[in-house]
């Protein structure tokens, strides 16, 4: 068991509906020294990839990513989900469903932060049904950019994105993968890695 | 000049309507590596206080709140700008208006992450008008917190916030603060500290 699935086992919170809440430690309250953790974690699985920038999704991807990318050495550029008036000049724009909100955002990135010589590699919290990825793919797509790959907090193993986005050939390494869990017990399951 | 300052004559772009564009570095594209060093001067500007949490507001304070929260050993929380399903139970909420997206958001905290006993650091990317700052102040005294300081990436010193702030008494530091700036010149004047 990782550092990541033991503090879920500790402090997360299973609720009816396959709700599983970490806010006390990763999307809400957060933990820098575990985030820490997750990006050396991830450093290690993506030993020898060329990494030059670190693409998330705003609000509750930023904290990790930024501190995931200290063990890449790359900036990081986040998605943002409405239009502002500061985000002037063209952008690459892609629209997310989100699970949690169950409403539509508009995502965008400045192309000034994006191009084909990017190598990225993607980080978020948590992969549902991915749809907040295939917003990040489609992204870097429109850039030109090479999606070296994609690391994750929280894949809920149970539902369909981490297959999606795994047959598409990309290299995804989600840290915590629920297969199971049960609101009445508490308990949890993880996919053995 | 500070890393900060130097990095905005370098990389800030000044726009027309007193608008300081700095999202290549701090707020849409982040440099981990500019705010650990922003991180380790709030650490000694902040010398002898007792911290137990950082505060701050999603989206762009949360990368620069996590990479500072490793120099003072202790967790972030952000404050949310709209109410979740995930967000249950009983939650601190003030209202905020923004002054890039000229409206007014909730923005909200739930009970479980501050109480009485937490002595906070508060940050965020941005001071003008101390809107946000002032939601993050009354959510912190609705809790019982004690606000032991401030820290902000940017202040605007020809607004109204910073004075605001220092005349309530808060040890606020702005790791820069800009007294002018023209956008026909690109010039940006930086307070004596």
């Amino acid at each position: 068991m990782n550092c990541l699935e033991a503090r879920i086992v500790k402090d997360g919170i299973v609720k009816e509906g396959n709700v599983l809440k970490v806010d006390s430690f990763l999307n809400h309250q957060m933990d820098p020294e575990l985030f820490n953790e997750m990006g050396r974690e991830w450093k290690r699985r993506f030993e020898g990839k060329t990494i030059t920038k670190i693409l998330t999704i705003e609000a509750s991807g930023i904290g990790i990513a930024c501190i995931a990318a200290q063990h890449f050495g790359v900036p990081v550029v986040f998605a943002k989900k409405a239009k502002s008036i500061n985000l002037d000049g063209e952008m690459y724009t892609a629209e997310v469903e989100s699970f949690t909100h169950k409403n539509k955002n508009q995502v965008i990135v400045s192309k000034k932060f994006l191009n084909e010589n990017d190598h990225l590699l993607l980080i978020d919290d948590f992969l549902a049904n991915g749809c907040a990825l295939q917003g990040l793919i489609q992204i870097a797509k429109a850039a030109g950019a090479t999606v070296e790959g994609i690391g994750i907090a929280v894949e809920k193993g149970f539902q369909a994105g981490g297959q999606i986005i795994r047959n598409l050939g990309y290299q995804l390494e989600s840290l915590a993968i629920v297969e199971e869990m049960n609101w009445e017990t508490g308990e949890i399951k993880f996919r053995e890695q």
